[in-house]
């Protein structure tokens, strides 16, 4: 955590990745976040991965070091007491994250009458408002018929990470900062929507796939090879993965040096009549002729070996491992590093959890905070943001419209 | 384009998905982007995919709307234009994102001598600052180990997504404002490190993964199976694929109406003593058996009649389509709406292509702009930013030490 946007206060109304990431990413840089659940918990107070007793270890990550207040948002006196935590005032206050629907008393219209420079920042599904998720904009998009091998035949094979609500989150985050930064400057709120549909589909624009497709029609399956330039994985000769990219003159040539397959290649350039380093695209266009060379080549080599040539070569490459092999013995992925701090969490697992994914060197980077247990602030964010005394704290839990930890 | 950022401007010297997509969200917002490239173009001028004339559509997809500055950068005097540029004054200038290395005349220790408050926002790869793209750092990770059926053995699947490129490009524009925030408060310029592999990790600990695998152990191959909760895909009656995911209650009940299945349902649920409505992990924990009775009625019902009833009970799904259906025929992912602006692009094609991803409401949307031609603002931006007489940029061009399209 950094003290950037220290004095920021947001408020969080949102459930599952990409609404409570961006409020998250806010927090990690020193922001406030309140975040406001129903009693009981929302949607995605139980989603998984969950320890073996059902603690939401995936809850407890995208919360970390917000604040949690529970109220009963199903009757009027609960939602004013939201409305009035959103639309609390002060020139760092008024900012607002979710995922609800536009209807509804979390409505933009509705919540700016309160407060009209509110910046509210709504992830929706699809662009109309209708629910997407991660899995369905992916494959509304194609992308499942592009991943794998030709083996697959027709059926698709969905991507496993949930890459557009991650790309929302941040994405969000950025367009709350860039909202905030316009309100600072001409007292203009507004509602900003982001709709996971439009990241995607505008992400697919950006890297040229929309043109693409247009012109020259869909991208077929190409398995594991990188398309467009020098890229897969192969098999060393102690059954080893590794996954090898050649993309720059430089990194082909270096990998060419390490695997000394200069003479191989120089004759294969000559009988098709190409320069492989001055043309990345050759190299994917003639790949089949180019991968045997590679296979036979790493193939030949343990991966002790293969490190030392790569290395001493400056290839672009890794080795294939698993999430476990990854966290507990790669250097390049330790969670000892400043990035983690290991912390006590809700679930009462105590493991290592990260903090800001940037590091910002004029500022000394703070250990990450755990998540709340839900209802943990109800009493004292009532009593902070709306002045509310300890016997009308006590009447609304009486009431049972709001609930602590 | 939204003029959200405007008078904000930054300078950018990069290459690839993740920097140059971070400048080109903030040029979408209003900000001011001054591409400087080598003459000639860059690592990425040339990457896929590209036109049959060679004209790359990536290059002109992530550099949409930049102003573009040709410079000998091997050379001192080509240099010293270059950090001239990043460093020029201005309260809204300082603004410098760049994937290049930390040593070298691009580094913030330097740079910073000639403008204090300058804040660089440095994409890097592994954290220590070596090389990486997305698909070393995926492969690194254990995702495509996680990716595809059981059938896959121990061989990878490589996503076909470049998500952390964009999920960091995301993220870094993000820490742009931050970091510019904090200036225009404090009057702190600083650099800010944004490393692929730290938002892949980060992004991982976040969502509770890596707090599963520590707990856990590796999470197997689960095919196209959400994680968690009740979601696959699922073939039609007329041979179509349709996504369908069910994580809430309601969309469990919806799900389970829209095709009749209540009675099976609970015969299961009953055999089982589980509550599948109350507990969205036990969908998952009990899909082999569930999975067969959502086959016999999917697989009974054409897509046509499939879509009646999943929109009579609000389901959460979708058909599969190619990238090309998508585009040319679902109106949810049309490229007609306001995202997107049919231009004339410098590879001499029309398109359309995207503006930013999310919607200003108090903002009218401008329309995309097209990228430059390589070179085609030397000669404006050094007369604008560094007031060079005619003659001055005359002597630069005879000597080659810029270039214009």
């Amino acid at each position: 955590m950094f003290p950037i946007l220290s004095g920021l206060r947001v408020v969080e109304c949102a459930s599952f990745i990409a609404a409570p990431s961006c409020a998250l990413h806010l927090r990690q840089l020193g922001a406030e976040v309140i975040r406001i659940d129903p009693v009981g918990g929302g949607m995605d107070f139980g989603r998984w991965p969950v320890t073996p007793q059902g603690d939401s270890l995936y809850w407890e990550g995208l919360n970390k070091g917000k604040r949690s207040v529970a109220i009963d948002l199903s009757r009027p006196e609960g939602r004013q007491l939201a409305v009035d935590l959103i639309t609390a005032p002060g020139p760092d206050a008024g900012v607002f994250v979710t995922n609800h629907p536009q209807k509804g008393f979390l409505g933009h219209a509705a919540l700016s009458r309160q407060r009209p420079d509110l910046v509210t920042v709504r992830v929706l599904g699809w662009r109309d408002g209708a629910p997407a998720v991660d899995y369905t904009v992916n494959a509304a998009l194609g992308l499942p018929y592009m991943t794998g091998g030709a083996g697959n035949g027709d059926d698709p094979v969905n991507h496993v990470l949930p890459a557009w609500d991650l790309m929302t989150g941040a994405y969000a985050a950025f367009a709350t900062l860039a909202a905030e930064r316009h309100r600072q400057r001409t007292g203009q709120g507004q509602e900003v929507t982001v709709p996971l549909s439009d990241v995607a589909l505008a992400s697919l624009g950006h890297t040229g796939q929309i043109a693409e497709v247009l012109s020259q029609g869909d991208r077929p399956r190409y398995g594991n090879a990188l398309f467009g330039a020098f890229g897969r994985n192969f098999r060393t000769a102690d059954d080893r993965q590794v996954m090898v990219v050649a993309i720059t003159g430089r990194q082909w040539s270096g990998l060419v040096q390490a695997l000394e397959l200069a003479p191989a290649v120089a004759a294969l350039e000559a009988a098709l009549g190409v320069a492989f380093e001055a043309d990345e695209g050759q190299r994917f266009v003639h790949r089949e002729a180019l991968f045997p060379l590679f296979e036979r080549a790493i193939g030949a080599l343990p991966l002790a070996a293969l490190r030392q040539r790569f290395e001493a070569h400056a290839v672009l490459w890794s080795v294939y491992q698993t999430l476990g092999q990854a966290v507990a013995g790669d250097p390049r992925l330790s969670l000892d590093e400043p990035l983690f701090s290991t912390l006590q969490h809700p679930s009462g697992l105590r493991y290592p959890a990260p903090g800001a994914a940037a590091s910002f060197h004029a500022s000394a980077r703070q250990p990450a905070v755990p998540a709340p247990r839900l209802g943990e602030h109800t009493d004292a964010v009532l009593a902070e943001v709306l002045s509310l005394s300890p016997a009308r704290i006590g009447q609304l839990h009486d009431a049972k419209i709001v609930a602590s930890a």
